[in-house]
């Protein structure tokens, strides 16, 4: 079991308010946060969306590489992008509506199947996927190149 | 809607590979990750789990601040702190099997009841708590100081 820590201290309201995020078990790093930077059409400042979108490329990759292992594949190298999509909630409030994946897989000792079926089965078993059950749409585009 | 994208690259097999992670959205950094560095007892570069922690806080913070505003509140300051433990699955491989908020606010025109409405509120209303809805466990340890 590992436990990792980050923290946010926030001042102020939602709409006039802001945050710094810190990321507490690697003290990595402290970033600004607020709501309208985490709504506006253009990134500036990290944002919920944009951790989540580390956290499940970086769950994807180590999944990905032991699921190639699995079916005797060897993975040299994995490009992976996770797009996560904020919009409004249907049954109130905001919600996370979809993350894409796009994976670009080179690897060897395997075939266009075996690594489709990889590529699905680290989908659906990396750690960061299921706990991210509530995300109603996860797309995959996966390629081995 | 807004779409916020992070990026992996990745090199090699599960234990002895190991990534960069790259906040493509905001441009603030790129981590090294690495499934040993992962599981340790200690933190040395970010992780997954950090990263999911850093999601979470942040989303919470904004949340609450709504939260308590809706409830006639204002939100002077919070500090939350999420710790979320990755651990063996039950049904095979790895799981985020608990988060827990810690949560400590400065707030005006509420009492402790109002408050505490408003905290668990936020608990299952925020975008990220609703992705989150694999965790087995999300405890709340909330107080108005």
């Amino acid at each position: 079991m590992a436990i990792r820590s980050a923290r946010t201290l926030w001042a102020g309201g939602l709409q006039d308010g802001s945050g710094q995020v810190e990321l507490v078990s690697s003290g990595l790093g402290k970033f600004d946060v607020s709501w309208p930077r985490r709504t506006a059409d253009t990134a500036e400042g990290t944002s919920p969306e944009e951790l989540i979108a580390a956290a499940h490329s970086s769950c994807y990759s180590m999944a990905l590489s032991a699921e190639l292992a699995n079916v005797g594949g060897t993975t040299e190298s994995l490009d992976v992008t996770a797009d996560v999509t904020l919009g409004p909630d249907p049954a109130g409030g905001f919600r996370i509506s979809k993350i894409k994946l796009t994976v670009r897989a080179v690897a060897s000792g395997i075939d266009a199947e075996g690594f489709y079926t990889a590529a699905t089965a680290a989908k659906n078993g990396c750690p960061v996927s299921k706990a991210l059950a509530g995300v109603a749409e996860v797309e995959l585009d996966a390629e081995l190149i």
